[in-house]
C-alpha cells in the first residue's frame, strides 16, 4: 500500500449522521472521497464518523484540525431538526448569518423545475455562516459551505452522494490539486483461478519493484486482485511506472490476469470471442442462469452469445440437452460424464461454436461423502474436442454458484486464448 | 432516527487499513457493527478509520478509551508486515507475548481440511499477547484478541467480514448483550412496484405511528426499504410496538410488501409455490439468466424450480419456446405478442404449472423512437391464463436487467397471491 505519509499533503474526513452509525446506510462518501483525494495526490489520514450532536462533531473537527491542514465534512446540512452541522460550525468559528441571494435564486430554479413553489421549510438554506464561502449546489437544495482560519481549511458538503460529489469536484478539486507536488495513480490486475498465496509464491519478492510502485494484493472468493500504485512528477512519469509493475507481473503471472481496472472477465471473453467470430452457447445447472447474467450484462452480447439452457431438473438435461437418462442415474446430474455430455449437447443444439456446461452442488443440501457440497464439473466443448475440469468450492450456496460461475469464464478465456497459463 | 445518545452504552469502532483510507476497499464491517450493536442496545458513537501506522492506532484507541467503555477494532491482524495491529496493542497494554496450543490446533485443522500444511507465515498466528484473551476464529486463520483493563474492553477482529462476524457473534455478543438496559429493534419491510412518493401518498402521514416507532424510508432502483425503529424495556414490549406499525403499514400498502427484514423476493415467492405445490419455468431474454439465478439462490429451489431457457437470439426464442418467426417479424422480439408466447411455450415444453417470461431492450443499444431503451414486456402464463405488463425502465444496463427481473418475479408473487394491490 501506499504510505499515506510518504511525502503527501494530509486530509481527514469527517462524515456526520446517525443513520451512518446505526448502519441504516453505507458511508459510501468517504470511500469516494478517499480515493479521489489520493489521485489528486492528496492522502486522506483519518475518516471519522459521528453522530448527529453538535459535542460530537466540535470534538472531531477539533481533533482533526491539529493533524491536518484540509478537513472534508460530509452530511448534516438538509432542512430537518437533525441537520445541525450548519450551526454547529458557525458556533465553531463564531460566525453569524447573512442571507446570501445566490442561493436563494438557485432555490428559486430548482423548485421551478420542478413545477413547485419552494417549500417553507427549505427557505432556511439561503441564511448562511458570514464567514463561509457558498458552494452553490445545482444537484439539490443545501449548499456546502467553505471556512478558511490560520491556513487550514474546512469544507462541509451535502451527504447525498450526488451532491456531494459535485460540489467536491466543482469547487474542491481546483482548490486541492495545486496543493500536491505529486501525481498518484493506481493500476488494478484481476487475477483468478490461485489463491493469495499460491500467486506470491509464483511471482516471487518483489524486489526492486518496490522502489517502483507500492503493491496491494486483495483476495476475495472470486480471485485476487493486486493494486499497483505509482506517485511521480507527471502523469507521463507515474504511467510509465506502472507500465513496467504490470509487465513485471503479466511475464510471471500473466495466465491468471483476466482483466485490468474497471475491466470485467465478461467483457474480455466478448472481445476474445469478438475477434475469433465465434458464438456461444451455455448449459447451466448449479449457478441456475448465473453465467448468462454475466455474459449479457455486456453491452454487444448479442453478437456471440446465443442461448443459454438453465437445466435445473434431470427431465431438462435430458430433454434439452440429450443427457442420457442411464448416464443421470449411473453417474449422477454432478459428473465429469454429465458436464460433458451437457455441453457437448447445448453446443450442437444451439448450432454455437463453444459450448459452456457447469453442474455442481450448490449446497447447503444435496451434498455426500462421496459427493460433498462445493463439488462442481465445468466442461467446454468446441471444434476442437471436450474439456472437463473438477473443483471443489469450499463456501455457501451463494459463493459456490459465484465461484463457479467465475471458474468457467475462465476456462472460456483460456481456451480463447490458448490455454497458456 | 433513533438517537444514539437516548441512554444507550456506548462503543466505539477503529477499523484499520491503508486499503481502507484510500478507497480501496468500502468498510462494510463497521455498518455491519453499528447495525448490530444498536440491535443488542450498545449505540456505536464514533466510528474511525485509520491507517496502517501504529501512531494513528494508538492515537485513535487513546481517544476513544477516555469516552467509552467499549472498542471494536477491526483489521490489521493478517500475516503480512502491514498487519500492525497485534503488536501496536501488546505494546499499548505492555504485553508480552506467549504461545497458543488452542490457536495451533486451529490452524492444524484449518489447513488439514484443505489438504495443505500450515504455511510459514502463518504459523506466527500462534504467538498471542500474554494478557489478552484469545477468540479462537474457526472460519480464518487470525484469531481475535480481547483485552481488558480497569473495567474497559478492547476487542480486536480480523477485518474479513465473515470472520469479523463469526468472532462477534460467538464471543462479543455474549458479553455485550447484558450491559444494556433497554431493548432496541428494528424491522424492515421491503416493497417493489411503487415509488417512495407514491408509497408515501397511499398511507397518508404516519400521526401517532411516530410516538411508538421511528420510522425511515429509502429508495432504490428495486423498491423502496421501511425501517421501523423501536425501544423498550423488554423484547417483548419492542416487538409488539413493531408489530403494530408493521400491521399499520400492511393496511395501508400490503401489496407492496413482499418480504421483512432479511427476507427476499425469491424466498417469497418459494415459499408461496411450495405452499400450492405448483412448478416453474422461466424465459428470459433482455434479462439473461438472472432471474433463474435469483429463484436457484433459495435452498431447495429444485423443488419447484424445473428450468430457464436464456433464448438471447431469434433463433432461439423459435427453436426453444415455439415463437413463430412471422411473429417476431411482425412485431419484434421486444413485444407482447412475444413475450406471451415465451411464456406459454416454456409452460408447455417444460411441463410447468407456470411459465414467467421476460423480453426487453436492456440498453445502452437496440432502442428506437418507437421502442425506447428500457421498454420491457413480461408475461406470466398459468393454469388461469396468460397475463402480460408492459413497463419502460429509465435507467442503465445493469439496473434495467435488475428492475425486470425484479419486476418479474413480483408479477409472480402478486400472481400466487391472488393479485390484490
Amino acid at each position: 500500500m501506499l504510505n499515506p505519509d510518504a511525502g503527501l499533503p494530509g486530509a481527514e474526513i469527517i462524515s456526520i449522521g446517525n443513520e451512518v452509525l446505526s448502519g441504516l446506510i453505507q458511508d459510501g462518501n468517504s470511500r469516494f472521497l478517499g480515493e479521489r483525494l489520493l489521485s489528486l495526490g492528496v492522502a486522506v489520514q483519518r475518516a471519522t464518523v459521528v453522530g448527529d450532536d453538535a459535542e460530537s462533531i466540535t470534538q472531531a473537527l477539533d481533533e482533526a484540525l491539529k493533524r491536518v491542514d484540509w478537513v472534508v465534512i460530509t452530511g448534516g446540512l438538509g432542512t430537518t431538526h437533525d441537520d445541525i452541522t450548519k450551526p454547529v460550525l458557525a458556533g465553531y468559528f463564531h460566525s453569524g448569518y447573512r442571507h446570501d441571494a445566490a442561493v436563494a435564486a438557485g432555490l428559486e430554479q430548482f423548485y421551478k423545475d420542478r413545477g413547485r413553489a419552494v417549500p417553507e421549510a427549505v427557505l432556511g438554506q439561503c441564511e448562511v455562516p458570514e464567514t463561509a464561502a457558498v458552494l452553490i449546489n445545482e444537484k439539490g437544495t443545501a449548499p456546502g459551505l467553505l471556512f478558511e482560519k490560520d491556513g487550514k481549511r474546512v469544507a462541509a458538503l451535502p451527504g447525498v452522494p450526488l451532491e456531494m460529489r459535485h460540489l467536491f469536484e466543482k469547487y474542491l478539486v481546483p482548490m486541492l490539486a495545486p496543493l500536491a507536488g505529486l501525481r498518484v495513480s493506481h493500476r488494478i490486475l484481476h487475477t483468478t483461478g490461485v489463491t493469495e498465496a499460491g500467486l506470491w509464491e509464483k511471482v516471487g519478492p518483489p524486489g526492486t519493484l518496490k522502489d517502483v510502485v507500492t503493491v496491494a494484493s486483495l483476495p476475495s472468493h472470486l480471485g485476487v486482485r493486486i493494486r499497483l500504485s505509482a506517485a511521480g512528477a507527471s502523469d507521463t512519469e507515474v504511467n510509465e511506472k506502472l507500465n513496467a509493475a504490470e509487465a513485471w507481473f503479466r511475464q510471471r503471472a500473466g495466465g491468471w490476469i483476466y482483466a485490468t481496472d474497471t475491466d470485467t472477465l465478461e467483457n474480455t471473453v466478448g472481445r476474445l470471442l469478438i475477434e475469433k467470430k465465434l458464438t456461444l452457447a451455455v448449459a447451466e445447472s448449479c449457478t441456475g442462469g448465473l453465467i448468462g447474467h454475466r455474459i449479457t450484462g455486456v453491452p454487444g452480447s448479442s453478437e456471440y452469445f446465443l442461448e443459454g439452457a438453465v437445466t435445473y431438473s434431470n427431465a431438462a438435461k435430458a430433454a434439452r440437452l440429450g443427457v442420457p437418462v442411464e448416464m443421470l442415474k449411473r453417474f449422477g446430474a454432478v459428473s465429469e460424464e454429465t458436464a460433458r455430455t451437457m455441453a457437448e449437447g447445448i453446443r450442437r443444439s444451439a448450432a454455437a461454436n463453444i459450448g459452456l456446461a457447469v453442474t455442481g452442488i450448490a449446497g447447503p443440501g444435496g451434498g455426500s461423502g462421496e459427493k460433498p457440497v462445493g463439488l462442481t464439473f465445468i466442461a467446454l466443448a468446441d471444434a476442437a474436442g471436450t474439456v472437463c475440469e473438477r473443483f471443489i468450492f469450499h463456501q455457501d450456496r451463494r459463493r459456490n454458484k459465484e465461484r463457479a460461475a467465475q471458474a468457467a469464464l475462465d476456462l472460456l478465456r483460456l481456451r480463447l486464448t490458448d490455454g497458456g497459463r
